[in-house]
């Protein structure tokens, strides 16, 4: 290990230490805090966020990089430098002063749309978010500057390395092409078939007792992380503790169930990223694409197939008692229904992609210049209506103020949803060929020979390629639609 | 406000905030965290004890406080002056690399004798608490030398300004001549009394909702604070936003109900603590033994009185359902029972002192290398056997490992709990001369009296004043031992 490149790791393992303590109190803002502590933990979130850009914009880290990069290293060095000029590059194009009113506008909107979103107050949101949104395009200007990329573009980077408008924008061409047709040709088909509604209530204590036993069985390492609450779900903490979380109604269990999976999806990656190298970029998850293909292929490639749910029935009756709705085929009846809903993190696998179009064509937009925040609910309005034929005028709650992600400004990051069913279908594809009678596996609880594929192509292997590389060590080609719309069209036409 | 002053509030700002993210990690460290977790949790905390050192030790802060003292300034800016340069001194006694090394071997130490006190595990444990030791020490030797007390007196002194073995000495060899004699008086008193013991199992969630209601009734503010569960009850987190602790078992609702009272008053003071002082050190408790004091004006003097259990026997009885040790009587029987029992946080008002005198003697000599950490176990022997009577022998568990404070290092912090005790005689000896017909009102629920008195004489004030003059302003009179004397030969010979 050279001078330069040992420096380097002393700098990149102070700020995995940081960032250890901000994913924390991260986390515990969203699952535990009161809302009396909100501005005291917001004040101190943006002084940590100060200090990580700091210590990345040190010069002496600079020169470090710099002389790195000049002297010979074996290759998987060089993908640790090439990961850490990725965010080094990212950091030194901000100013401080942006970094933290980015954070303070961030976290003041976010906590404040928990109680607007309830009280479907748009005008009181709007009020926080127009910062939200001036600083995230002077982000993307900033970004857009420094790499050629397009505004937008400049901002996706961050989630997605390499991915463009010019590569997403005809694949969702493509999906609009096919999939609403598809949807309803679904539709038409499932409106033949009896589905038997589970009866409530459900206790919490019995969802959530279901949902740890499920955890268990996904291979998630309770002595390594925890199930929690929150209003938005997800998949918080740091690898070596892993903190996900979901939301449960007394009167419906089926969402908060597969949530749980989902998120167990994000959480197993995080957890088997590889040891030696957690406290470096090179150690990180490669891309919010790839981690979505984790929980999608939780959820959606496995979660919801008739196998799975043929393993996990008997858990279901013992913990929330027996009932005909409980029946394998019920259950497959109820975790493949469409529905063109509101909603989309409760939107099924085939409208979903509509609601991540949607919100990539305003945000992207948005960002663009071409639209202004009190644009964006008469958009919304307008493209819920062509692509789902659903009315949202007036219901801010149920529409733009549904999501998390634009309180606090993370434009870009739609895309990586549909990215990841992409990916999901395409790795599924694969290990169906390498892994005999996947399906009769499954059902029998032999669901380990996934966990060992995922484990050795996608976790262990971290930052270690560029996504595209990455993809195609695993599935031995590039990224593709098609696997996608064949296991969509099996799945919901055979 | 002089450019120095600015200066120093700046300083001082960002050091409240890297705090609050201690204290929130540090809360979720011993309530939340996973064991898989603890490893990048000390590196992370380690890290942060690192930056708070750096920033309290940088050069510039020196020179702002330097300037700031010789400038003139008004009352209350001199004060805060006074407690900024406290910290200062403290911090800047200390290298670096002696901060990270107690901080790395006091997390370590804490987080496994959760596990070797269970085990009953001395030999494990010692490995373990050498290092911590070995840093006390040191950290002693510097605090020693540049005040001019003792080693021992040099950490006291951080947890309780101004105390020293030559106040405390005697006033605990006062305690020493009546209180074993009293202890026996009582015992003989209370042999003939009947107690019905309370009849369980009583449901965790119903201890829940029991503590949750009396900590209403106490003034906790649920907006601005948490009550969860640890190994060790604690009040953390920050002024904005309380966690407090307790540990419930399920055939057994006395200890855990009691320790809600008293973490609660710990946690009214900080919630009370004056907002426009709160990010300085000013704002901030004014020592553990005045810490100590609001947790006993609530569990002694106010919690295990005859007039707080009547009024909240009914909740007892609504909560936990009604049977007869839930008569008022019974209940004040319950918790006025004095018996020499080996755990200290399970003790009686009574006995409580001895416990303390115990461990102040053994650390005492510990820190002053009168003794090695090897020689604990014997000597705790000697005197619970000389104190209280009781065989300790190979009862690691029940005996010197009980404790969390000597696992990380808190030496000198033991004092504080019988100080504390005293000052909260003499503060309810001032106060029920001011308010008449106390008992009744209490009964009766006006408890708002006893909050306003503690919230105008102690919470408000925070660091306004030294130890003594607040404790004389508040009181009229200095420190005395005869207020707890005679409040305990009141409420037990009576």
């Amino acid at each position: 290990m050279s001078t330069a490149y040992a420096s380097l790791v002393a700098s990149f393992t102070k700020l995995y230490r940081y960032q250890h303590l901000a994913n924390i109190v991260g986390w515990d803002q969203a699952a535990m805090m009161p809302s009396k502590g909100n501005e005291a933990r917001s004040a101190a979130m943006a002084e940590l966020a100060v200090l990580l850009h700091e210590t990345l914009t040190a010069p002496a880290l600079a020169n470090a990089l710099e002389a790195a990069t000049a002297e010979p290293s074996d290759p998987v060095e060089t993908a640790s430098i090439r990961e850490m000029s990725r965010q080094w590059r990212t950091a030194n194009l901000l100013p401080a002063s942006l970094v933290e009113a980015k954070s303070l506008a961030g976290t003041r909107c976010e906590h404040a749309w928990r109680r607007q979103r309830t009280a479907n107050d748009w005008v009181g949101f709007l009020e926080n978010w127009r910062p939200v949104v001036a600083c995230a395009r002077k982000e993307a200007t900033l970004l857009a500057e420094a790499t050629g990329l397009s505004r937008y573009d400049a901002l996706v980077d961050r989630f997605e390395p390499g991915m463009t408008t010019a590569i997403i924008e005809p694949m969702f061409s493509d999906l609009k092409r096919w999939l609403p047709p598809l949807i309803q040709e679904v539709l038409a088909k499932q409106r033949t078939e009896q589905v038997i509604k589970p009866t409530g209530p459900f206790p919490i204590a019995a969802q959530r007792a279901l949902g740890i036993e499920i955890m268990g069985l996904l291979g998630f390492d309770f002595e390594g992380g925890r199930l929690d609450v929150s209003t938005h779900p997800f998949c918080g903490g740091v690898a070596e503790d892993v903190r996900i979380t979901t939301r449960y109604r007394d009167d419906e269990f089926v969402q908060a169930m597969m949530g749980i999976v989902h998120e167990t999806g994000h959480a197993r990656y995080e957890q088997r990223l590889p040891r030696d190298w957690v406290h470096l970029p090179l150690g990180q998850a490669r891309s919010m694409g790839i981690h979505e293909s984790q929980s999608l292929s939780f959820e959606m490639q496995l979660g919801r197939s008739r196998p799975f749910l043929t393993l996990i029935a008997p858990l279901v009756r013992q913990h929330l008692g027996d009932q005909p709705a409980f029946e394998v085929d019920n259950l497959v009846r109820i975790y493949t229904r469409v529905r063109t809903g509101l909603i989309r993190t409760e939107s099924d696998e085939l409208t979903y992609p509509m609601h991540v179009i949607l919100r990539f064509e305003i945000e992207r937009a948005l960002i663009e210049g071409e639209i202004e925040p009190e644009d964006v609910p008469a958009l919304w309005d307008d493209k819920m209506s062509a692509y789902l034929g659903r009315d949202t005028r007036s219901n801010y709650a149920d529409g733009c103020l549904q999501d998390i992600h634009w309180t606090d400004g993370a434009f870009g990051y739609f895309p990586s949803y549909t990215l990841g069913a992409m990916y999901a279908a395409q790795y599924f594809a694969a290990l169906r060929e390498q892994v005999p009678e996947l399906d009769a596996r499954i059902a029998s609880g032999d669901v380990a020979p996934i966990f060992d594929w995922l484990d050795q192509k996608i976790w262990s292997q971290a930052s270690r390629w560029e996504t595209p590389e990455l993809v195609e060590r695993a599935t031995g080609a590039a990224l593709s639609a098609s696997h996608f719309e064949r296991h969509l069209r099996s799945r919901y036409l055979r």
